[in-house]
């Protein structure tokens, strides 16, 4: 039955946490769903409010041990994160803020008497808190914060401060209004030695809300968007701090200052602490691509009834999805979704099965889920921010509007890009780690230096499939290699083939410059990597769309339906062309497309749109959104104003 | 000497329009900068008192003929409106509302006695109206609007009425808080005879701010930015407009009833109409190009103190300005600035030639005129959506912070892809007009039936240059047709044939396929253009960029110093080779690159970048916007900051 058609495809894209996703969906009412045009007050004291209010049911502290009131199911609570963008972003923040960094932090940093003191208030809300890493100059290269935790063995605390006004805590949520307490990140020192950074847990607020004494909050003030987060600022004046505030699984400060831990270097310590919180990135990637389906549904249906200008031979006006070139934004973007569903739903499965094993998780198989959470998240919240855009130029003055929900979209999931790490700074970082092999991902985010090095060594490259291994080889092996004229142009082995050619040539290009570079610049080890950058990051990128379309391949196989895996099928073929499409410039200038077959390519794209044109609907409401959520006026009154027209 | 670089780069960017640029600095102080962070009612309140303050040097309504006002310079205030842009938009909109479309429709389709009686108090801003044209139901396809204006020659005047909830008027600025009067476009009808869409000038609101007898005021609501324009929407309850409210500079109605015109057809009638108004376009266009220059100036100025990592070498932190990542974005970006500055300019200035001559201007000259308008306008605002989010990314977190500026930016210019034509709806017009030799640029805005019947009838496509015909010509003989590997990559010559040679393949092809759709597809009309929307959507692009390369060119030419024409030749090197670079997909499928070449130009670009580096901060500054109009907090703190850290 092609009728409930959205139905199937939403239950091949909520895949292995659908029962969550469902009670998302039945239990986020009215009450939950943003409200479009509030000044700043209202959003923060209706968000506060409300995230205090979502049920259990929801998921959000689902990835909490049993014993302080979660499941011990990390998946579902990062999956509880994404359904909450699509009912209201500063929900979606807020509560990732409380659930995800800060009780994430106090899970993951700190032993168990942290977890026993404080996990079941979290958890419950009780207790709202902050994540203080960032500082006004220090947010990519975090490394280098300024704030520091001095030792005094006397009094067996910490001494907490913020030495320049560059160092104060910037842009922290919860921080302006309702945070009580704050994991705060600074620099350790005992005596004379530097530790690197540590995080404390540190009340910045009593029970009635006034700073604590030292510490001085400030307002991060109006934003582009997320008006119910309260982001602040705060300072701290030689705050003193407990001993046993220090989350020290991995330090430990003795009473007499003496300081342990079991990764010797400071660096890669630090770095293992960052990679345990690996989870706010998979969530802000995967709420990212929440928002952009949300913009798709609006733009998709109202493209649907929309109508403007006669055909040549008619009376009637054209809806605006039969126009070529709306069908081309639209659908293209439709196709990137469920790509990047596919890609969100294996990390999630991945990152859960790696968590899941209880122990520690292999070094090597630790990194490369870092580096795809680190390149989903980039790809997807820059994706979301165009996709977004786009919409609401399709839907014209009516997408300017608040009440058709587009413009709080756009303005709420903008800082995407930029926070839980800069999306240039973690492409880097995936690139980074497919030129050593993994070998050696700590350092400095940066740290050329070192990767250059690194990238001297490396003789092949082999890359590694993230997902149905066996299928993809079995396809891949089936074209001949470099593709010729005579494979058809919706091969998936072809399309995946190309994607991994890409990936390898430039990573293989970028390994050589760096080496040339490594012996002419010797005396200008910057411009070793520098020179290579926009090369380095154009690899990371094509890395990215070869393991989205591993992704969509297997998640196509996930299909037991024939029409729905036919659909999908389809589907992924627009992904794949449209996407070889958009970089046609490298393919040609690489002769791994001839001139002729490029064209071929857009001829195919633009009859998949034709194709799949009678599906547009049935493709957005596969994504499951519930129509209260979707809230835009626009979809609840064209109809009738079409019908008054016509 | 280098010092004044800036200054000296500002005088060519500056213009004709010089001394009209400078006052509107000298004279918008900080009274009439943007203020971050306001709520609704506060930014309106604001607008509504600064737009009648707005200092009589600025210009806003110098384009009024001397006798009413004005100085008979309808290039500056084209230009005026521009400076306001830099302001505040808000501002630039309603005061382009009040003085552009509201006056300018009151003189451009009235008569004398509507000048007599209405430009005097429109000019002093004491009478403020609004431009009704748009309805919620035909923004795009205009010509199709729903409100009727009937004639009642018993007691001579109008029946104004919307009979259709579809047919309100909609997103009208000025409408929601101050306008008293509105020209209203309504399809007039006359006994049994329908004349098409007409414009009346017809009261709304009583002196004491009552919505007049039979008229429903509403308010459009929370938009994504604009705050301080009060958009809103009327209905008309059968009201009685006298007959000489009819603005009937093209069509009169007698008292018995007789319609007269000069023009006989009514789609061409009211083209025409809608040609006097093409300055609007132009403003918005310039304004959007000065918008991003705003963004510009804060993320280089601020890439330029921001530091993050260590060099390997080194303790000093890199400035981001010396991330090559960084500066590709930034600088070719300043590079598409400096080109549309220069494609503005000769715009206005042709269209200000044209109307100087006081007569009617050519038909042919006007219809170049209106597709130039049209085109810049998509393609400034397009740029401008996209420079302005890549500079708010480029400032990180900070560039999410309303105190920065950058949001208010972004969330101001957005509809302008939109707004005033939406962009794709443009950009066909564009296309048609060149598929048709501007022979027959009237009909319905797409009417693309026509415009493939126009085609089947191009022999030869001849492209005709826009600026400094004798010096681009020149270049082009210079050299080889198809530029081989033995052209120098930065000759301007080689530039130039390249831009001509894509758009004249690009129309070419079109035509081709049109024509053999108007062979093979009689049965469906629609599909005839449908299928090749992209196809000349894309000709229509490269149409625009080479004449922006024509104006940079002839631009670079106006330069007298020889340092400062140096250098702007090197940025419109960077503007010509970045944007072959961007499309290289196509110059390679079409063999205009060899895969060789391709590489090439990507190495140009990359040596330009680092030559240019030095060149950056002088670059922007040469925008010439005054410090107090940036109103950016982290350009005022920054300084101070890195000097406590470092």
């Amino acid at each position: 039955m092609t009728d409930d058609l959205p139905n199937r495809l939403r239950e091949v894209l909520d895949g292995r946490w659908a029962s969550l996703r469902q009670s998302a969906r039945d239990k986020l009412d009215d009450r939950f769903v943003t409200v479009p045009g509030e000044t700043g007050p209202q959003a923060r004291e209706r968000i506060s409010r409300l995230v205090r209010q979502i049920p259990a049911e929801v998921g959000v502290a689902t990835g909490f041990p049993a014993e302080f009131g979660g499941a011990g199911d990390p998946g579902g609570s990062m999956v509880a994160t994404e359904m909450l963008a699509q009912v209201d972003l500063s929900l979606m923040v807020k509560a990732g803020v409380q659930w995800g960094l800060f009780g994430g932090a106090v899970f993951s940093l700190g032993t168990r008497r942290h977890h026993e003191a404080w996990l079941p208030r979290i958890i419950s809300g009780d207790v709202l808190g902050c994540f203080a890493m960032t500082e006004t100059g220090h947010g990519s290269d975090v490394q280098r914060l300024r704030t520091t935790a001095v030792y005094d063995p006397g009094t067996e605390s910490f001494d907490l401060h913020t030495p320049y006004e560059a160092a104060r805590k910037d842009y922290i949520g919860n921080a302006a209004r309702d945070g009580r307490m704050a994991v705060v990140f600074a620099q350790l020192i005992v005596g004379e030695r530097r530790h690197g950074v540590h995080a404390f847990l540190v009340p910045i607020r009593d029970d009635a809300g006034a700073p604590a004494p030292g510490v001085t909050i400030g307002d991060a003030g109006a934003k582009a968007g997320l008006l119910g987060v309260d982001n602040g600022r705060i300072s701290f004046d030689h705050v003193r701090v407990p001993r046993d505030m220090l989350l020290d699984r991995y330090g430990q400060v003795a009473p007499d200052g003496t300081y342990t831990s079991s990764i010797d270097n400071d660096t890669r310590r630090f770095f293992t602490m960052l990679g345990t919180l690996v989870r706010g990135r998979v969530s802000v990637g995967g709420s990212a691509s929440a928002a952009a389906k949300s913009a798709l549904t609006i733009a998709v249906r109202y493209g649907e009834t929309r109508r403007q200008f006669t055909a040549p031979d008619s009376d009637q006006e054209i809806v605006l999805n039969d126009y070529l070139a709306h069908r081309r934004k639209l659908l293209t973007a439709v196709a990137r979704s469920y790509a990047y569903t596919f890609a969100q739903e294996f990390l999630v499965r991945d990152l859960s099965d790696a968590l899941a094993g209880g122990g520690e998780v292999e070094d090597r198989r630790q990194r490369e889920l870092e580096s795809r959470a680190a390149g989903l998240k980039a790809m997807q919240t820059q994706n979301a921010t165009r996709t977004i855009q786009m919409c609401r130029e399709a839907c014209g003055g009516a997408g300017y509007l608040a009440e058709n929900r587009l413009p709080g979209l756009k303005a709420d999931t903008d800082v995407f890009t930029t926070f839980e790490g800069d999306n240039t700074v973690l492409l880097q970082l995936v690139g980074k780690g497919l030129l050593t092999g993994y070998r050696d991902a700590f350092g400095s985010l940066d740290g050329w230096g070192k990767a250059a090095f690194a990238a001297e060594q490396v003789r092949e490259m082999v890359l590694e499939r993230t997902a149905a291994r066996t299928l993809i080889t079995r396809l891949v092996d089936a074209v001949p290699k470099r593709g010729d004229a005579s494979v058809g142009l919706t091969e998936r082995g072809w399309h995946l083939s190309m994607f991994e050619d890409r990936e390898k040539h430039l990573l293989e290009g970028a390994v050589r410059r760096l080496r040339r570079g490594a012996e002419t610049k010797r005396d200008r080890p910057f411009d070793i990597f520098n020179d290579v950058q926009d090369h380095v990051l154009e690899a990371a990128q094509a890395h990215v769309h070869r393991i989205v379309l591993e992704a969509f391949t297997a998640g196509v196989e996930e299909a037991t339906d024939p029409e729905t895996k036919a659909l999908l099928n389809k589907v992924c073929d627009l992904y794949a062309l449209s996407t070889i499409e958009a970089d046609k410039g490298w393919f040609l200038e690489h002769e791994r497309l001839t001139p002729a077959r490029a064209k071929a390519v857009t001829g195919a794209v633009n009859d998949l749109l034709t194709e799949l044109r009678p599906r547009m609907a049935a493709l957005v409401d596969g994504f499951g959104i519930p129509d209260a959520w979707l809230h835009a006026a626009i979809l609840r009154e064209e109809g009738d104003r079409q019908s008054s027209m016509m």
